[in-house]
């Protein structure tokens, strides 16, 4: 009778403690729905500030900005981390054309990738050498890409579902094909887009030379999928035709930029930090709405969100709107390497860097006895139709973080249209839906919420 | 060691046969992802068919382009099923002011709802009655209402993470309103569009006068969100503005349609039939992209992918692309008339007629038998991050064939977006997304495989 009663009570702590989730949880859904800001933060990023290309006026507009909105919050500290930012300026409009016959041309879109050097002012012309990756180098030799133009013509892989795995599979000609096409003495680099539809958009994105001298660096330039396509039938049909493309990007100094971060202090466990965060730079093309507008606004609202519920974090809250993550990630190490310094005890950090779309789930980096806490959490996210949790991977801007053994989370969105955006002239404001985004702010503000409640078991650190 | 020898034996055919189902839906999915048809077919019935309502020219163009590719896929027959279907007609487009005093106007976006009557040919202007539904017209009775326009302004639940939950929870507005507000004298009717965005399109959809005499039949249209913001707020600050409207609509005699049908015949039981569908017309101010081109191309496309991969079905499965869905139902009575007329054994019915956003699931409706049938296969679908098996509901064309005692399913694609275009002139091709058409067909056509390997629990008969 002893054992029933105790049973009993038991049963009916843990039905309170359950009920209490799911009313907290839906009252942060309702929250979101009905009165999120999120999506006009959005607006404002996206349409009256634009892309945020690191160490540009944008990218400042944007730190005043973000930082303006949760000085008016009433949280307990906002403030700006100095970090020093690479500034690469695009220049005026690429230009490029295969010339199948001289003076016979048809113009292709491209774009220059994030780093990469200038064409000389006259531009280059050469011939073109095809390849379906980096490892074709080696089996070409020099003889066959010397003084040619190499075409990296992989496509992302149609048929894995996760679409950001096509990319991975992908992108390290994008990354390094100028780098290792220049040991060959190729003059430029022309790079598929990472785009898994047939369109006009060319996609930029980060490239570096790695160890390559200065006086050897090539350019390097992202094609069109569809430019992709006309380039690769035109040199099946005439392998002599010739490319030409210009760019005058080019590489500055480094300038200063900031994270911006804005915190509730914890009221029982100040010390132990939870980050939720995105990144404040994007590319230049598009007004980088989904890449990563998105999870900004996001993040900002988690705050709004925990406050406006009355639900009072025991453990610090912080947001961190991390500068850079698109050709640097120095925000992100920057962030890191001053919470070292300090000594602060950060125990959870989630980002949102995967687009403003419908939340599926949340992909978890941790050591087994996390898993196995947040596993059980599943089916208070199930009404929400959050049904993905997945382990392995969290956040380009957390990661710098991970050494200090804390719980990372990423918030994963349905992927299948991110990659017709990413990167490119169409990452714009209208292709975000309000619902979709403030879905997302709410399952990330719950998972801070249940993190919160019940704590992290504390994980080993990694190193130092 | 018997019992340990023959588990293993279990273990083992049990094992293989898994792996056969994950092979076979790695292939139909693959398929689906590299050669699918669906987009090429919807490109087709959008871009140079466009808006098929029932009895219209375009309905008839999309029955004979459907008609012809299904006869090019080297099926086993193809055939017409003649129904007869209203036809009515929006004529010229509709018209409609708020006027707050005379002469000063703002025009707001209308659509007359389908199967409204028209207004007179100079119009209707009045005072205007706000109602929050239809259970407010008795509290307001018939001196409140008598001589004015019933504005039927119930929004829809934002906080519903369904938005179908939501539409269902205000289409009785749409509906029935003009017949019900009729019975007090109304004048006109505006319903607020069913959409929860704030834009400017009007979203038409059907309506009926029940058994309303034809000589009280008062006209009814949808107004845009934001309309009907601007009409809210301008009531409040002044409740004798009037409202103006006119619309032209009429309703001619019932005229020859089709069903439009295909099938690949069993090769062990082929007297049982396994159908799916989705239906052939839409309304008329879009192109139907989503509602249901999408069903529609993804529902052909089950045929093709099941005989592109080399599996033979043992049961008929059957193709019907249904006419008249939208205002009528009729093509979906016709088809499950003739089946019960001819005895045909139909076991399981799939619909797509929920959009071609990412699919993420499946509605059941059956019994436990098949239910726990069908719920052991949820792992299968889970590499293509399809989460939710839900029980209850179809599809509204596979409905008159509940009663033959059959498996029906719908396939539940994200709804997040699907009523921003729902009905509406925005219902447009460049809204469907390739990936995500082609992977709701992959799932349809991997439940269908699955239905038919392993076939389905015999249900009871309803009636008959």
């Amino acid at each position: 009778m002893k054992n029933f009663l105790w049973l009993t009570l038991f049963c009916a702590t843990t039905l309170t403690s359950q009920q209490t989730d799911e009313k907290q949880i839906r009252a942060i859904y309702d929250m979101a729905l009905t009165e999120g800001k999120a999506y006009d933060w959005l607006n404002y990023l996206s349409n009256q500030i634009g892309g945020r290309l690191s160490g540009s006026v944008q990218a400042q507009q944007a730190v005043d900005y973000t930082r303006t909105q949760l000085d008016s919050m009433g949280l307990d500290r906002v403030w700006l981390q100095p970090v020093m930012v690479p500034k690469w300026v695009r220049g005026t409009p690429e230009f490029a054309y295969i010339e199948t016959r001289p003076g016979i041309t048809t113009n292709v879109p491209i774009t220059a990738l994030g780093g990469s050097v200038a064409t000389p002012s006259s531009g280059i012309k050469a011939n073109v050498v095809e390849v379906n990756g980096i490892e074709d180098l080696e089996l070409l030799g020099q003889e066959k890409i010397k003084g040619k133009i190499v075409f990296f013509n992989r496509p992302m892989d149609p048929t894995l579902i996760n679409t950001f795995q096509s990319y991975s599979g992908c992108v390290d000609q994008r990354y390094s094909g100028a780098a290792e096409a220049a040991k060959y003495g190729a003059l430029g680099v022309i790079v598929r887009s990472m785009n898994l539809r047939l369109d006009d958009y060319p996609h930029t994105g980060s490239m570096g030379y790695g160890d390559t001298p200065v006086n050897q660096r090539i350019p390097a330039a992202a094609i069109s999928t569809n430019g992709a396509e006309l380039l690769s039938t035109t040199l099946q049909l005439n392998p002599e035709v010739t490319f030409y493309f210009k760019q005058n990007c080019k590489q500055y100094e480094d300038v200063e930029s900031y994270n911006v971060i804005a915190e509730i202090r914890g009221t029982t466990y100040p010390s132990e930090i939870m980050v939720v965060g995105g990144h404040l730079d994007s590319w230049d093309l598009g007004d980088g709405s989904h890449d990563d507008g998105a999870g900004v606004v996001q993040s900002m609202d988690v705050l709004r969100l925990i406050k406006a519920s009355g639900y009072k974090p025991q453990r610090t809250l912080r947001v961190v709107l991390f500068m850079n993550e698109e050709n640097g990630l120095r925000g992100g190490n920057r962030y890191a390497e001053v919470a070292r310094q300090k000594n602060e005890n950060h125990v959870f950090a989630l980002e949102s860097d995967a687009g403003g779309f419908t939340p599926r789930g949340f992909s978890f980096d941790c050591d087994d006895a996390n898993w196995t806490m947040v596993s059980k959490w599943k089916t208070l996210f199930e009404p929400y139709l959050i049904h993905q949790f997945v382990r392995g991977g969290s956040g380009a801007d957390i990661g710098p973080l991970k050494d200090q053994g804390l719980l990372l989370a990423g918030l994963r969105p349905d992927s299948q249209r991110y990659f017709d955006h990413h990167h490119a002239a169409n990452d714009t404001f209208e292709h975000v839906n309000k619902r979709e985004l403030e879905l997302g702010a709410a399952t990330m503000a719950s998972l801070v919420y249940l993190i919160d409640k019940y704590g992290v078991v504390p994980q080993q650190k990694i190193k130092g």
